[in-house]
């Protein structure tokens, strides 16, 4: 694909062929401008194998705003949809529908509120809430999920790694491996999610975030098919990047060959004035080489200098590494925390592709549309209660305990005021038998998590930098109980309805039941 | 992103970090023009958990060369390469490099050989081979990996999926869940390696695929939101697209309303003369259903239209789908042969994002370096045999036998003579005492492999259509033996080298070995 190809791939018509046909269709029975309503969530954490995640971290909406700020059906779009014919030669698209989407197909003249970027999200809580032109908010649900689902997942292994690696610094590597230019946004995922930093070098530049990255192996290749030898090549690193030396330590082997040549390295660069960075270490046993290193570092007048562990590292490897280093080092004599404190991981195409569960399981639900000026919540019954979304406009709430955590995400009605109930009552979104009341005075802050993004045609949010949606990652998951952030066996986080939207969702499920439909609006 | 960001983001700094940091380096010491070789190859076929591909297929090659042709060191990417800054706080690209980069950073100077699109490929085979100035091929190591990584894979998961559903109709659905803006790359891949088709709009229309696509539930749900039927969605439908009618027909229940719905509708339909498409199974047991769904359509006189299945499959599914057909078909009184051939499959998440293994292995090593106006060939040890890559410059052949199979891909020396040897002594490549020799007289055809792409400035390959890929997989495929194609336990296909490859591998290791380092050129 050229410039000009990716444009017309990446632009209006990067979309489902069907939204397109259900538009046109829309369209023709005078539906396409209706307002209807449609939820954006995901039904279950991403589950690696044999263990699953606690929360997710939501990325990707100022991409997402991106696209829709830029996406519109120009001449090229359209000549391309009127090209199109089907099965009988005739075309597909006609020109009326086309006209009318050339002139009024912005996706800015859809309301849209969100959970900002960065925040802690469970599942079957809407991330974001669509609202506006029923063939435009169609037309977009996969431009919506593609960037979300990706982002999303991507943000929370970024997370869970950050959180197996005791948050020492941690480096998204992923670009070599990762599917395709999706790793730019994947890029952007991990650094809002926990990475510090990406040897991704233009979407670092993109994000304002320095690239960060050194030597391959192929540095010291070089240098050997030349010739030359290891100390060479760290010699000539050392050289052109005096304050900035990391060295890889591994193409011949690490303790007998890459330590000893990087710590003559260093001792050059200290006599010079300079502060050595550290080394990387990516094959063999990476605990207990990192305990080595520390050792030889330290008794060669190093004790500051990072050790950057690569290669297949995911949040199990990194746990394992830690673990290892604990019962292992004090029998080198050493202080495991000190050892933990020095390390850095380099997290390549584990962290990119989410290895274990490569995609998200998001979803786009009408919940609601509108007719004779009134919203009518809309419902769709599934054998699998689970499958059944919430049904009508709505809010949703986290609701902070006594120790100032969060002890439930609730969804409410959107006319519904938490702060007049006392006490809330928070049910099961399934389970009849299942609920809890909490009295008021238990009860330290209620906070709303939507916030308006796009209304009547402006975009009324101001999209955070990177840092901040970072800092505000930081700071929700300290507002989650430890046994919800833990990497494996996770504490299940509740997420509830209020008795109002519960009564309503039982009302048009045995409306509908009664009905022998799957869907129903109450009169 | 906006779309200057993304031109950044995916322009000549779509590269990691360290291959600019090596490339200044190999400037400051006057090897930056030295030239080398670099071989692309992958070290294993992909593992879906239980089961392992026994093929890859080749794809991505054109999508790296509109990048090759494309990408610059212009002035916004060196203005921002000149931003950087180091731990010390100076500049960590110092001008006169930056001169150099953007004055002869233009990939197109250097040569690449390269297998074609479409081709079965096979792991440690050489897919590609660049040769150049070193620190442009150093630069062009990651977005070559990165588009064909994920291309293979994709293309590869596709050829699979093709070959469990018997190549019937094959449509590509993952935008939804695939990795962010990926998706295009991998929709095309798709194509290339068994798709027919992808409801990926913009895509379709750049590669010149008319996108497949019909509706969703939602439009079922919209319907009944606003007070009418499925049987009206249906007619609305039938109506706006009376010769591309397909209809989806589990929004209520598939056996009791969808399809007696869409029944009604086919017949009103071909009243007027038309003649309906199909419907699609989205949910429940997909093969109970397609005979119920064939004998319904059989009993109404609509023994012809499709039946698209669709819902989280994959070639497994696909494979026990059309098993259990075969067992059940026959209670129903059905051939269970013409309910399969009716069969169509929309793969959605797990074709995308080749679910199970989401990244290739491929690799990108250096194996010669010019010196003294000659090629020397330089290897690295590594404990693991399997990561020693072969040697020098090489060229790529693929052995027929008899039947007219490919029975082994052969690597060689440039200067080998295939033609002239007889027998042909095919070496493992690891262990040395597993070799066989095939007579001359029992081999039909040698076929070189690699074609030239880049050739000392110039484009010298034409690409070939999407369809002419398709068609050279298609073609490739049946030179396979069928052991080789099973999607399950394939017959492990043979690599080899030949006699006089294998001697210079073993004498460097040799060499290198006694010399105790880990690389080392034949003097």
């Amino acid at each position: 694909m050229n410039t000009r190809q990716r444009r017309i791939a990446e632009g209006a018509l990067f979309t489902d062929q069907y939204q397109l046909t259900m538009a046109q269709l829309y369209y023709r029975f005078g539906l396409h401008e209706t307002p209807a309503q449609f939820d954006h969530f995901f039904r279950s954490y991403p589950e690696y194998g044999m263990h699953k995640a606690g929360f997710c971290i939501n990325a990707g909406l100022d991409t997402l705003l991106d696209w829709i700020r830029e996406a519109r059906f120009g001449d090229e779009e359209i000549n391309l949809l009127r090209s199109q014919t089907g099965q009988s030669g005739e075309r597909l698209f006609k020109d009326d529908f086309l006209t009318w989407l050339q002139n009024n197909g912005s996706f800015e003249t859809l309301n849209l509120r969100s959970i900002p970027e960065g925040r802690v999200i469970h599942p079957n809580v809407p991330v974001n809430i669509v609202q506006g032109p029923l063939a435009l908010a169609q037309i977009l649900e996969t431009p919506l999920l593609n960037q979300l689902n990706y982002q999303i997942l991507i943000a929370t292994k970024a997370a869970r790694i950050r959180q197996s690696g005791n948050c020492q610094l941690l480096m998204e590597f992923g670009m070599r491996r990762g599917q395709g230019k999706g790793v730019n946004e994947g890029a952007r995922a991990a650094l809002i999610g926990g990475a510090d930093f990406t040897s991704n070098t233009g979407i670092s530049h993109v994000l304002g975030f320095p690239p960060k990255g050194t030597h391959a192996h192929s540095l010291v290749q070089a240098f050997l098919a030349l010739g030359q030898t290891e100390l060479d090549a760290f010699r000539a690193y050392a050289d052109v990047y005096p304050d900035d030396c990391l060295l890889l330590v591994d193409t011949i082997d690490t303790l007998e060959s890459g330590i000893p040549n990087a710590i003559t390295v260093f001792e050059e660069l200290k006599r010079k004035g300079h502060k050595p960075i550290g080394i990387r270490l990516d094959s063999g046993d990476l605990a207990h080489l990192s305990i080595h290193a520390c050792q030889m570092l330290d008794q060669s007048g190093f004790p500051e200098v990072s050790i950057v562990l690569s290669n297949q590292l995911d949040e199990l490897v990194i746990w394992q590494i830690i673990r290892q280093i604990r019962e292992e080092a004090p029998q080198y004599g050493l202080d495991p925390d000190q050892v933990i404190k020095r390390l850095a991981y380099g997290v390549g195409t584990r962290l990119i592709t989410s290895a274990g569960n490569c995609a998200l399981d998001g979803v786009y639900k009408m919940v609601a549309i509108r007719k004779d000026q009134q919203w009518k919540p809309a419902i769709k019954i599934s054998e699998n209660p689970d499958k059944i979304p919430n049904p009508g406009n709505k809010h949703v709430w986290r609701i902070y305990d006594e120790r100032g955590y969060a002890t439930a995400d609730l969804l409410s009605l959107s006319d519904e005021e938490l702060k007049k109930q006392d006490p809330i009552v928070l049910r099961h979104p399934i389970n009849p038998h299942q609920y809890r009341k909490i009295p008021a005075s238990e009860i330290t802050r209620i906070e709303p998590l939507l916030v308006d993004v796009l209304l009547d045609g402006e975009m009324v949010h101001q999209a955070p930098s990177i840092e901040e949606m970072r800092e505000v990652r930081q700071k929700d998951l300290e507002q989650f109980d430890p046994g919800v952030r833990r990497i494996m066996n996770p504490h299940i986080y509740h997420v509830s309805l209020t008795q109002k939207l519960w009564d309503l969702k039982q009302e048009l499920i045995r409306e509908t039941l009664a009905n022998g439909g799957s869907n129903h609006i109450l009169p």
